[in-house]
């Protein structure tokens, strides 16, 4: 989880990828559909790819790796996509945002994922007339893998429909991850609950914090979806049709549901941190109480036992054959008055 | 009290249902009314109970039970529902919203109440041109008794008036219940209120916990309705009429009355936790002070019984006649001067 | 201060009064007049009250207590008043609003009065075409006294205007009765704000939590009159002549005024809170060092002589003539060098 | 520093003075002028004041003291100010408001002065058609001096400008009096967070309560000024000229820096709060590791002592020779050992 | 880091420099611009400076030192900028703003930078036709250098471009530099953060304090940046062109990514002092744990031992054989029963 760098000083519209360095070479992935065809290639080379191309069809090209360079702006000029969206397509900090151009719209996304912690992979969807480009960060996608499979499986109405339900149903797909996340932040905010309630540990407080700061961390990536949906729908381009509306309301209440069920963690989180101090205060309390128990007990009949046992020559208690009945009669009565006293005040 | 789930990866309009299983037949109840005239049976098969349907009579449909996916896709296709709408339906963690289509609008609620905890039942309700089909996770509804029984007594204006006061009424039922559960839930915090007052344990701030985790999920409910109902009064649908907008109008009032209870009871819980936390500093700080009395009163005059007990042959004092009474009367005179300051201090 | 009841489940319009049981007859008092004429009366019959209406005067009908429902019913079915706004006018848990019907407006309010503590009374004003109603829980009311005096000794513009001037006085006197509750807080607030410099106890905390209650409770009652007053001064009703818009805007100022107050004493109050926290920490502080100055200046010292009461056989320092003195000196040098550390740290 | 006032119950436009019993006569001063004459003189009779009009050149009111309430009248007769204007004029607890009458625009703000402690004075602003009528509390008013030499001296554009002009240059004047009280109260914060860091007492505590109230106080009279200000800006009124729009945009500003400051304080101050308590914490903590480390080290030797100093007539070791060093010996291994362990947990 | 101030009293338009006092000379530095040419040279005198300006090339001015008024008052009359920009271009507190005026726009924004602590450098950029004149307090400057730097080379799009991209590329590397900053700080909150949750100590609560204070200077510079670039966006000046409009678009994003930062490092550092704050408790509670079990341990045997220590002559355990081990037998098992009991409790 880290925070936002930027290519700062470069002149506007210079392209640089500012995530971790790579090796891997960017494959392309091309699908082109329409409601009786399907074709699908993966390629290394753009001009091959082109190359396949059917008018007519549907296409989408996936390009898996955004640190090639060269290939972002081939693939730039080639759809005449603005130098200011291609760096922000290979900015990896950048936040969520919906861009309409002429002859585009762009959607920069943050798709978030588990491996040891949460990882946000920038994900970009470039819709044109009857073209979706989508540029991922990593050669990841199980989520884009279902669209992939229902496109070649034909099933929903994905096959009938043009780019730019395609481009909503990637869209969909980032918000499915949101849930897929949030279900499992959940489960664990379950289980911190209950371990809080019963037996709340310094490692208790490590793990609410991180679980506070994944919070802050999703919801970075998840609140901007909400304005980026916003605006698509508003958008004035032609590129999306009226028929698609219905289904961009749908994601938006989706996203409205994330957000909602990310404050209410947050919610929860906050008032988990009250139990915790409060738990402290408690076994605070306790020790104390045990603190106080012993030495109230103890103490006094301490004293008396010392007295008896200074060495004055004239102490008649000390000659008396009572004396040391007594006197261990008056430490009891002592000590058990003063632990009725602790009963009483529900010390014990 | 469980968060958020929902179907992810699958393709939109996808009808699939999220709640427990079950296993009870799908039962549908059909009410169908005028000013004079009343019908009411129940069915277990859609096209029985379409062979029921007289046109000019407003029809009201109860299914009880969503989980039977085949009967709501039927009663879908019937009513020209879109299958967005009815994945919605199905869907039991819906965020609550209205939507207006052309030959409907849908509301979907979420219904409170209490069972061994705080469950919440979604309810949708579907109004078309004289028809209203609601949709109930279970056959439960004493809400929807009340207003069965207002439309066989023909009581109130119910009869008289059309679908969408029908539809009205379900909404105002809603709201109803939660005004009921926000009474049970009052009621709980001026107990445990007066508890904190009293003699607040461990559990109470449990209680205190379960309380505002509580206040989270009815909120999560009851937010969206002021929404849903704003929505529905400007809705430029005609299946509302004017004349039902002075109902809306009491509806949106009641939601709005619902929201501020339930803020002001997080005011309140938020305000019980500071005093839970201050009454146990206040209990440390009274632990504390016994203890610090004890020990000054008795640690000091132990040192004095020490000393005389050493052994050093030449102390002068120990075979003075006086040694002994005159040490009893400066260890007396210590413990009472203490136990004075304390009084002073406002310790005791 | 209880919280918010509601006639559940009844159909909406069900007039139900939803206050504490009462007996009392109701009372309803007639007040006539024009820039001339006056004319005042009080009746137990509504008829009665009607006969001595005359055309071309300012009407003013209080209706004192709000248990009779038929008394309610038939004074809204002579002045034509819709069902709904009777049921709100009885439920005395509405939360105040305005509302304009097409021939009259109705404002809701609640009035605040101390007793052993406060309580909201509901209070309703309806405004028609020469004629305003009151509607009063309980025949109370010192507030409206100071209106019926000005309009009986023809002081102030009151005899000289109409209706909505009357209305308007009303709405101006319930805002006053903000100002008295508010300004006998702050005398509370600035009491309790010394008692905690000074001497904070447990019934401070207890009373601090008190007021913060009771802002919450006249923040319910105060804030939705800022909107009350908004919607009236919005509303396009001719009853309210353009002349008495100054005067609107006035009491909307004084509106302002009092949320500003109420917002300004919980700030107050949660600072107090804040004090009261960390001055029960400074006090347990307190108690902290003089358990641990006693302790760590005899401990020590006690251990010593402990050591010199040991029975061995063979400790020469028992025998030596300096034996004693030495282990006092070094005993009152360990003391007094403890103390000195003890006044360097500041702790004395 | 107090509370809100206000003369309930008596008829609106009711002019009653609402502050401090004062018996000064009431000052009138009047400053004319154009950009080549200049004339000034003080009146302690309106009639008088009124004889020196000149027409065709700016005439400056300025009347000290609001107290002598048939003046207030007599000018609010003369220049035609409405009852309700003159109401606020004289009720010091108004709140800082603008409005906008036909024939005049009245600003009502508040001066915030330090005096032993921060007090507020009203000050109204009425500009009409060629004269600005000024309203103050006292005869304080040392920002207004700057203003009266820079008309006496000519310096910078006042003389050349109208009415408008010197309505906003008093507007500006109050603005600045806000960054003079605030640059002292950021010193006295500056030192108080020194403190903080190095010595917090008590009083430290109750210096930050202080500062808190008064910045509550500060921010009462300074929001309300930017809605002044604003609606002045936006008032369609003919009184201020295009050309002193500009002006207004400038002191606008200062508002927004003045609030902006306010803010900082805030959240300086809050997190002030939170160093004082961590800071407690810590000394607490410090006082407890003294106490523990004393006892720790103590307590357990001293029981060794303790058994030695058993009267037993069978103890074995007490009749070796080797029994008092050894047990010398035993002893200071714990004490040094349990030292040792202190140094470990960094204790010490 | 100090906070606002301003010359108060002084008439608007009154030009005084309010930062600390400067003496070098303030130099200017002309660059100046087409596609195809390219000059710049650096004088100490304004005329000198005019004379070199040749028409039909973007002109860049850049004043370093705004101390020197009379200067400043040259430029201004030269480029007719009105005194009110003037004296808010010198007086180094100014807010963040943009202004339209007629022949020029005006924006005034702050530049951060680390020296030994948080420095803000007021910058102001005038934009007219084909000239852009930037003023800075200090000759620093390193974010212009690197558009010096694109100017000179010809690089990006720069040297095509009018002055209004020449002013855009200035606010960008404004925004550009806050970025700089936040990594700096987000970095050392990280570092902070492994601090605290390792070993924290008092002086990283004051860091903590510092941090946050920090956070609160920067957010005083960066959240008017929004305001200033919408303005900017929305102005409906001619001297921007539409072509520009993306690019203002661009630092948009930027400026709104750089206030989520903030806030997100808010949100970390609050949280942040929770953590301190529960880790104060429980090293609290460490320290009781270790006096608790310690006393536990040996106030009860040491009691023992102290009743054998007493001289009654009657004591007949005393002369038993078996009185002495059996003695400490009791005592032994006593702590090692204590000692278990504490184990099961999780103290040890």
């Amino acid at each position: 989880m880290s925070y936002n760098k930027k290519n700062t000083g470069a002149p506007p519209g210079t392209i640089v990828y500012s995530g971790e360095e790579r090796t891997e070479r960017v494959k392309l992935s091309l699908i082109e559909y329409n409601e009786t065809e399907f074709f699908e290639k993966e390629f290394y080379d753009l001009s091959e790819c082109m190359a396949h191309i059917k008018p007519g069809m549907v296409q989408w090209i996936n390009v898996d790796g955004i640190h090639n360079v060269e290939l972002i702006e081939a693939v730039g000029k080639l759809f005449k996509i603005h130098p200011l969206t291609l760096e922000d397509i290979v900015n990896i900090d950048q936040r969520p945002k919906f861009e309409d151009y002429d002859n585009y719209v762009v959607s920069i996304m943050k798709m978030i994922y588990y491996d040891t912690e949460l990882h946000a992979e920038q994900l970009s969807v470039v819709l044109m007339q009857g073209v979706v480009v989508s540029f991922q960060e990593v050669d990841g996608g199980d989520a884009f893998d279902l669209i992939r499979n229902r496109i070649r499986q034909g099933k929903g109405r994905i096959r009938k429909m043009g780019a730019d339900y395609l481009a909503y149903a990637l869209h969909d797909a980032v918000v499915d991850c949101y849930f897929n996340i949030l279900e499992k932040i959940g489960d664990r905010i379950e289980l911190l609950e209950d371990e809080l309630m019963t037996e709340p540990t310094k490692e208790t407080m490590q793990q609410l914090h991180h679980l506070k700061r994944e919070m802050i961390f999703v919801r970075k990536a998840v609140w901007p979806m909400r304005e980026l949906i916003n605006n698509m729908e508003r958008s004035e381009t032609e590129l999306i049709k009226p028929s698609t509306d219905i289904y961009l309301r749908d994601v938006h209440d989706h996203t409205i549901r994330v957000i909602d069920s990310v404050e209410t963690f947050r919610d929860l989180l906050s008032g988990m941190m009250d139990i915790y101090l409060s738990s402290v205060s408690n076994r605070m309390n306790e020790v104390m109480k045990v603190l106080t128990i012993i030495t109230t007990i103890f103490v006094p009949v301490t004293f008396i036992a010392g007295v008896y046992g200074m060495n004055f020559d004239y102490m008649p208690e000390l000659h008396s054959k009572w004396g040391y009945p007594l006197t261990w009669l008056v430490m009891l009565t002592m000590m058990i008055s003063l632990l009725f006293s602790f009963r009483k005040k529900k010390w014990l």
